[in-house]
């Protein structure tokens, strides 16, 4: 992680940390984002627009719709890609909610879990309701985004693993943050806003595989938008609700590491170590599809010529997706074997499409998988999403290929062309090519767009 | 506490807990809830008025209804005490917090929280949503209630104990309860509804004495509802949310001891439990002011005769109301032997603005309390909150007295009694003799009353 705070440790004036991320979030000035983190905010909004218009059309969505429109009725913040508008609250948690419905959507793992869902609902919709641009509100995210990750840093490893969902808890904070940033608070009520927080966040890691997961990042960036909007009216909490006996590290945060964050600032901000998806399986699918696919282009291999397959992976990803026969589209996404099949026949894994039940027990890539074998193996917990794959074909030759989609990108114009395929494959069928490439075009260059318009571009009309 | 399920343990045809709690939610009919039942939770809704009407004059409330107005503007279900009427789940939010705002609400030492300002608000909004009668809210509540109090027991204490504040947490589980029961959700569905709950609920007890804690009752009425009527729309969740891996009890319940409740039915509903708050004080200051009370009227004794007074109270009680010589009125709820020197002066404990600070500063009662002695004694903490009062007299006389306000009340004249003087005093002051009896009996008597009008009949008009 980017980090770089082992030597700040003694601060002459340290502060208690909620304290301190509250007076870093009031005193860092919009300017402070650079050029290269906004950018990479202009990825992470493109890339959720994309899942998020695709993930509308999800069940969980219509019910969450359903239910807003029978408790609240209409509003006039967009819900996106639906043709609806909603009050604020009702929208966030529907543009929350869709864009983690696919589970297609980005990571931070310094936060443990999910950012851009959970934050940026939030500060666009906080945005649009302060009349400021696109690039205003984008300059904020990076500030809730840096939240989310510092707090998920110092919360642990042990929050996840004993079962919270850190998009839904984290993720509080972070959209907490990024909404106080926008409306300009100062460090108290910030301190307020982030010990709101501390009490409204909830969400359990039992809940995977039902609708709740996707809920949670909507839950995250409505109750976030709460936090800040009671504090901003001088609503009252614990100030150091995150530190203080009982509170969110005492209860949730067993190996909980806080460090006063105004002295470890780190070289860039977090938002550079953002990981996007780009194929619409499990995520521990995704280095061993990247390394097949590697090979494959880069030896025109034919599947008829595959001899065998040995994808080393770390012994963590067996419990998560090794599912070795599978017999559904849902299934593959939890297939090691399966995926790696597609990627050496050239299949899209990116296309959401693409993990049909057909394409479970189409012949050629049953044969084809039954060529692969996995095979566990101890990696750090830093390298657990790395994978080494192992082609053995007919004529003799074994060829080598490792990728680990856990290192973030440094050639952003790649990163930008992938996401921007991406993003075609998952809004042109549905808003057609060309409003596809607008929509593309004003997330990554637009400046003073309303953020409105925006969001509005993305429904069907 | 009354259930009575040691020799049920092993039912023929035990299911999960979760799934059991559902059962019973989805297969108890209204009619199911006696009399009896009934009489408490009339006592229970009269006590909710009072204590609402009161507490919506908080500052907090003018802040959540501040913003509810600017997220969604009106709506049609009352707000209790104002003249607002709000969309179903901002004034569900706000009715809950304005009962809990002067910590004057009732308890149920099985829950290990306040179950009527979680359950209430939540039933009775959706019984006018459904247009159902005042006494079908009630026979719901009834039934919230229960479950509130089976997921307190089968917690356990460590959850409160580390720091979780069973009124939010616990108490979303009774409101989701009573929602689905009113709707008439199937077992499934309500299963389904009670796992939503596991991952909503939220709210930490670091919280006390912020503007967070009466939230809370607000928070577990809006949650408990959202999981309702997300379960009522298909919404899925893990319908074992309870008991699965990582799920509530594995994340939040240490000493969890979860049982199936419909083997285990208890002798009487658990309602018959509910604990009342007389005196507008910390609640561990209650039974010395019972016990000094008692005293004071069976021996007609005047203050200048007392010597030496001694509180015998649990030694956990001297870390939540030992302040010895308050100075504000705030102060005064938090000290022993300023509340006991106010019950054996004849003061009214029972009314809010008692608590002020000139009663803190009354040259009468400090010479008063000055001769008032606390002394911790090693209780068990199923008596926790008992008290022992010994006054010695200067004509050398020494009275005792105990009383343990741990103890539901069995003569229901007697708590109807106390309760209506309560209730006058909460609400006289604000809408008026004549309407605050008309209130009073319809809480206790009205049955075919829509629950619309008499919230509307709370609104100062």
């Amino acid at each position: 992680m980017a980090t770089t705070h082992a030597e700040d440790t003694s601060p002459p004036s340290a502060v208690a940390p909620t304290r301190a991320l509250a007076e870093w979030v009031a005193t860092t000035p919009a300017a402070a984002v650079d050029a290269r983190a906004l950018r990479w905010a202009r990825h992470c909004l493109m890339d959720w627009i994309g899942v998020t218009v695709s993930g509308a059309h999800d069940p969980l969505v219509a019910i969450l719709l359903d239910e807003a429109l029978a408790d609240g009725g209409a509003g006039d913040i967009p819900v996106v890609g639906l043709n609806r508008s909603l009050r604020p609250s009702d929208a966030i948690l529907i543009n929350g909610a869709a864009g983690h419905a696919l589970d297609f959507d980005d990571v931070n793992r310094t936060m443990h879990g999910h950012p851009t869902v959970a934050v940026l609902p939030a500060v666009l919709t906080a945005a649009m309701l302060e009349g400021r641009t696109l690039e205003e509100a984008l300059r904020s995210f990076v500030i809730g985004y840096e939240i989310a990750c510092r707090v998920g840093e110092m919360t642990g490893d042990a929050h996840y693993d004993t079962g919270w969902h850190a998009t839904a808890t984290i993720g509080t904070f972070g959209a907490a943050a990024g909404v106080c940033h926008l409306l300009g608070l100062d460090a108290e009520r910030t301190a307020h806003a982030l010990g709101i927080a501390t009490t409204l966040a909830s969400g359990l890691k039992s809940q995977f595989g039902t609708m709740c997961k996707p809920l949670h990042a909507g839950r995250a960036a409505q109750n976030g938008t709460r936090a800040a909007r009671w504090a901003a009216r001088g609503f009252v909490s614990r100030p150091d609700g995150l530190e203080c006996v009982q509170g969110f590290w005492e209860t949730q945060g067993p190996d909980a590491a806080p460090y006063d964050m105004r002295w470890a600032p780190g070289d860039r901000f977090l938002i550079e170590n953002n990981l996007f998806k780009f194929h619409a399986a499990c995520y521990m699918t995704h280095s061993s599809i990247e390394a097949s696919r590697t090979l494959r282009v880069r030896h025109d291999i034919d599947p008829v010529q595959v001899k065998k397959v040995r994808l080393k992976v770390s012994e963590g990803s067996l419990r998560m997706c090794n599912i070795p026969e599978p017999e559904t589209g849902l299934q593959v996404k939890f297939s090691l074997r399966h995926t790696a099949a597609l990627a050496l026949a050239g299949r899209n894994t990116g296309a959401v499409d693409t993990f049909s039940d057909d394409i479970a027990n189409d012949p050629g890539l049953i044969d084809l998988r039954r060529r692969v074998e996995v095979e566990p193996v101890k990696i750090d917990r830093s390298e657990a999403s790395k994978a080494e794959v192992v082609i053995e074909l007919d004529d003799g030759r074994v060829l080598h290929e490792i990728h680990d989609v856990g290192v973030p990108a440094t050639d952003l114009e790649d990163q930008e062309a992938k996401l921007s395929d991406k993003f075609r494959t998952l809004v042109a069928p549905l808003l057609g090519a060309d409003r596809a490439a607008a929509l593309r075009t004003a997330a990554l260059t637009g400046g003073d767009t309303a953020p409105r318009d925006l969001l509005t571009a993305t429904q069907p009309g």
